[in-house]
């Protein structure tokens, strides 16, 4: 079968081995699988995000950054064949999406998309696990269905603020991840949500999914607008309003960039005692200034992926019209697409979310 | 009057102007004071400080540090003279501790300690403010009734700590930072508590303070020890524990230590979903790995001072020998003597506490 292989840091569209499911697995056809940053980032750097996991503490599952790897792990499928062992509750046909893990029957587990012995959404087909299949209810179109992975992100990262029912939340970035916060925190009822990003399109899908206020960062600062939301920035305001009996909600501001020296800025700018929602992955060592932190006495909040109940949450939200995400794919490729989308998204300006369609015919020229 | 005066960041001892108390205030006779490794670092370091406080937005409240100051935070005192408008529910002669704060009739507040128009606790005399003013209860002792400041420090960290019953504790650094912590997590009664210090005279007053454990991290990792107390360090480890209906407390590193790269090292050899409260103030910019955080979802809580209840409560707690610090002040000195504390205090050996008495006879040689 056919798929986009990761070779000497390079995507090749080539062909690969047939699938067959083993005990517990099934077979599925790729509908639908969304880039994500990580993927962008682990083209060129892998051995570097390998090293950074190993020191984690989560160990590298045997993956080799030098052999063929098919990313993709953000992906809408369709039910081709039951392996031995399972259940079949659904049928051949059904459309399905899953946690981007496939359990093998010697009780490991492969990361779909980041593993040298199955392939990620990036190719014709792929091995799932049926007790992690959901199917997608609803009617839901299968490019939002792809949606439900980026989407949990925001979902967790939420579920990890400590909001207050009168809390004020500000979204720095508006890539995938900060829009998928903004997303969470509307369909759970918070706001007001400002949302800040430099890309006119960024602010306009974070409008969209219900940010209260856009603000473009080089134009004014989000921070400016903190106390006009009734949260005063300095503790000694804080203590002022308290002892008044005046309540105002934790500020709570979700770092969704990833870069250098973005979460210095924000121990700086944002109001004493925020929490800090730590969801942008930044690659780079950064630097910090504890003093700072500890004088306003700030929350950094580091969050990663989401739980079972969060992914499923995030689907029915989605097939339920709460996270209306229509309009926030940009573009569709075929996987002979892939090597230049992966170009493309180096501009914030040009997309937000472009998916692989396998099934695509090739493109000519 | 005599005190110690920092000037040209040296510390000489000086005559200075007789106080006399305003509307609300008091004067009282310093019966002992502690120095504190802030005022180390403020001897030499205090432009560094004021800048790092104007960046996190508390403003310098007119502070000059080129004009004299007087140090000294955690005192004891003698109530001698009441101002204009005050109650004095206490009597002449009562012996009190206060939050080192004291309120000027036009709305203001100086920091003493930190201040140019008041003097701290290196001065024979000081205006505190009646409304703040605790009275030494059960014959507390003047020595440990001076330690209410730095241990309600502990009693802040800890309550900013979200422990659960089973929770694991890590104390990172016996200091007195780290001590107050200790002591404020066995006077809340959590447990087990590690306690970690390359000093063995530290080592041996966090476990007369109450560590169940105390650890020389020359010889051994206090990592090590948390498999053996029932917490898993991998995120896959600690999904399976609870897979299989395992609990175990979240836990809790305190990082007491306060220098450059202790962070980032607790951040590597933490548990995966640890807590880490930084009470250490590092004034050193910092290094930090955010996508090892962010894949272990470690929470950075930055806590600084305490509330008034917390300093009351650790008051009451000295005095009820629910907290036991006797023999944690290891040097007595008079006003002539501050010039070598400081310099003696530098050896971790050397000192838990000394404490300031400026009725202390002058020493000879």
């Amino acid at each position: 079968m056919r798929a986009v292989v990761r070779r000497n840091k390079q995507l090749v569209c080539d062909e690969i081995g047939e699938l067959t499911p083993a005990a517990g697995q099934v077979l599925v056809k790729t509908l639908a699988c969304g880039i994500c940053g990580s993927d962008l980032h682990a083209l060129h750097h892998m051995e570097h995000m390998i090293e950074l996991g190993r020191r984690a503490g989560g160990g590298d599952n045997g993956f080799d950054p030098t052999a063929d790897t098919v990313f993709g792990h953000e992906f809408c499928a369709e039910v081709l064949e039951f392996g031995p062992g399972t259940t079949r509750a659904l049928k051949a046909g059904a459309r399905v999406v899953s946690m981007p893990i496939t359990l093998t029957p010697t009780g490991g587990l492969e990361a779909l998309g980041f593993s040298n012995r199955l392939p990620g959404g990036f190719a014709e087909r792929m091995i799932l696990s049926e007790a992690l299949l959901l199917e997608v209810p609803n009617g839901l179109p299968t490019d939002q269905a792809a949606l439900t992975e980026p989407f949990a992100v925001g979902a967790h990262a939420v579920a990890k603020a400590r909001l207050d029912s009168d809390s004020v939340s500000l979204v720095v970035g508006c890539g995938p991840v900060g829009l998928a916060v903004i997303a969470a925190l509307k369909a759970a009822g918070h706001g007001p949500v400002i949302a800040a990003d430099f890309s006119p399109r960024r602010r306009a899908a974070a409008e969209r999914l219900g940010a209260d206020m856009v603000i473009d960062p080089a134009k004014e600062s989000p921070h400016d607008r903190w106390e006009g939301l009734g949260v005063p920035k300095a503790r000694a305001a804080q203590a002022m309003m308290r002892m008044m009996g005046k309540g105002f909600g934790r500020p709570v501001v979700f770092e969704c960039v990833g870069a250098p020296g973005v979460l210095q800025s924000l121990i700086e700018s944002a109001p004493a005692g925020s929490q800090i929602v730590v969801a942008g992955v930044c690659m780079e060592s950064d630097r910090i200034e504890p003093s700072i932190a500890i004088t306003k006495e700030v929350e950094l909040t580091f969050v990663f992926g989401y739980t079972p109940e969060e992914f499923a949450q995030t689907l029915r939200q989605l097939s339920e019209g709460i996270i209306d995400v229509a309009g926030l794919v940009t573009g569709q490729v075929g996987l002979d697409g892939v090597a230049q989308a992966f170009r493309d998204l180096g501009d914030p300006e040009a997309h937000v979310k472009i998916l692989v369609q396998p099934g695509l015919a090739p493109q000519n020229g």
